[in-house]
């Protein structure tokens, strides 16, 4: 593939050719890089097939990879600068050759499928939205999550991309958010609801009101209505669109929530003899439990709307965390959901390549 | 006390004279009204030595109290109307003699130290605001809940008054809060935390963005900075400042997390007969944790800002909600909520009457 680099090697490994385009990995960004995220690109490569290149600073990044003896099954592209954990907007315009800036410099020269980083979020958001610009029609991208609910997870965005939406946009996060489903879940028919302040339509704040409208009256959409807080985990709908503020602060309660229901229950057993002996044979169900909530467990967030899919694994990942996050990508990007979000706002192009 | 009409009898039960002006609780409001209603007064009455009076159609309640043989323990103050469980404002101008609007009387006459209702929020808030009015300088008044932390509860406000504030009345809700702590949970300097999406001082919407700046400069306030969703539960702040829409949502999130925590939690044991063997062991001290969880254990939500004590309890509350809720209102008045926030927002003027 044009423009690659491998540091060891004189031939890509074949995974790279027989299973499509690789996933562009960003092996600066997170709180645990290089280590742990070349560690979950080996466990993706190893245990899920999925082709990876990493990108970055070559010395650690090849150090990493003797450590699980995988220098022959992934190829480094160089990145000499990294955006630090803290840095945003701003930072992205200053180093337009970060580990970040180049891996989507890959997926728009058709070189990699997708962009997987735990940078900060910022400055995901802005490297992505300045080198893969946005879809045509999208008026903000969009970050979206999925909800561990059963029988399948449920797409909440936008979970923190724009702090300031216009009611258009809502209805486009509808159809981001449909794509999103119909690609990673197989859903046939999104339902859509609006996150607000009561189930009767003239509840909410001005926003959500004029949402409401334009929601109900949106060609291509199933729309649901208004879904308020206690429904996020019923499964009610497939999709529920939100501002990118009242989105974030929602999933940080959540994740809170259940994080303190679990250690609340934890410290109650462990206060007493004969509940802690309860607790012994449960264990392994609890721990189940735990690791289907765990947001590392998902993949991550997605961001939507861009020329390109870019997903945005927890700053805190480790490997399992990164590994889920390429999974995600690969899949994304395997079932087309940048051309589905085409299709849907209606302003769909032939793609003149299969990711 | 003038105006009080006991349906039966010739003088009114001591309680009421001694321990302090009664509780006015609304009979008709709520999804179990009157009966639970009742048996939530008595409870009050008996098992707290709350005095109260029941407003709302003579009848039922009498024969809701035969059943507790409690007749002659809490008297009844007629009020022939009601509002349904789905109106709001409106309705409340429409109907002035509703059961909430003679409860809101009986508080501005000074025959009653505060009201109490599980009738519908919007209904409460507006006739609240139109019988009681708000307190000198108060912009708008807040809903505020308190949060099961430990090593003591945490107000969240506005929990859902206001869908659109301006940024000065974020610095009310904090003084509000303030009060709340000061005066429900004995807290000598309560620390106010400022909800949004991000630690740093720049982070949120505009209206945080700028909340943030009030809220430092304010005097009078120990501001301790912003906090995100996953803090809400850790007990870092005595007080959580947010808009009516964003704190609605969140406190659904929250109660719907926890909720469904247990619920996937006595699933995931009851499928294993070792888990359900585990379970068994633990059975009461997890009773005990739900318990401490359960929104009706914590007396429900407060309408701060208005010239009376006004307790808003959950509509499906049974009698022990109600209870909790009178426990609740009984408090705040004897400990002066109202006269607290004339105090911090520097209207205060010398009361007449002591609660």
């Amino acid at each position: 593939m044009r423009g690659l680099h491998p540091v060891r090697g004189d031939r890509l490994p074949d995974t790279a050719g027989a299973s499509g385009a690789p996933i562009a990995l960003d092996a600066m960004g997170g709180d645990h890089a290089p280590g742990e995220v070349v560690a979950g690109a080996v466990q993706a490569v190893r245990e899920h097939g999925v082709p990876i290149v990493l990108v970055g600073s070559p010395r650690p990044i090849h150090e990493a990879l003797l450590r699980h003896d995988a220098a022959a099954e992934i190829p480094i592209v160089r990145a000499e600068e990294t955006l630090a954990m803290d840095e945003g907007a701003l930072a992205s315009l200053r180093r337009p050759r970060s580990s970040i800036a180049v891996a989507c410099h890959l997926v728009r020269r058709g070189d990699a499928a997708a962009v997987v980083s735990a940078g900060s979020t910022a400055g995901v958001v802005a490297t992505g939205k300045l080198r893969l610009k946005g879809q045509p029609g999208v008026l903000r991208p969009a970050i979206a999550v999925a909800l561990p609910t059963l029988p399948r997870p449920t797409v909440l965005l936008d979970a923190g991309a724009n702090a300031e939406v216009k009611p258009e946009m809502m209805v486009q996060f509808a159809h981001l958010g449909a794509a999103y489903a119909e690609t990673a879940f197989r859903v046939g028919e999104p339902r859509i609801g609006l996150l607000t302040i009561g189930s009767e339509p003239g509840k909410g704040n001005k926003l959500t009101k004029r949402a409401h409208e334009l929601l109900s009256a949106a060609p291509g959409l199933d729309f649901a209505g208004n879904i308020e807080g206690h429904d996020l985990l019923t499964g009610v709908v497939d999709v529920v669109v939100t501002d990118g503020f009242t989105g974030n602060v929602t999933l940080k309660t959540l994740e809170g929530s259940v994080r303190y229901a679990f250690s609340e229950l934890r410290r109650t057993i462990e206060e007493s003899r004969t509940a802690r002996l309860g607790g012994l044979l449960q264990r392994r169900r609890i721990r189940d439990l735990r690791g289907r909530l765990d947001p590392e467990a998902h993949g991550g967030a997605v961001l939507l709307g861009l020329n390109g899919t870019v997903v945005i694994a927890h700053g805190a990942s480790h490997a399992a965390g990164i590994s889920a996050a390429c999974v995600l990508a690969a899949e994304l990007a395997a079932q087309g959901v940048v051309p589905r979000i085409g299709e849907r706002l209606g302003t769909a192009h032939r793609p003149h390549r299969l990711w």
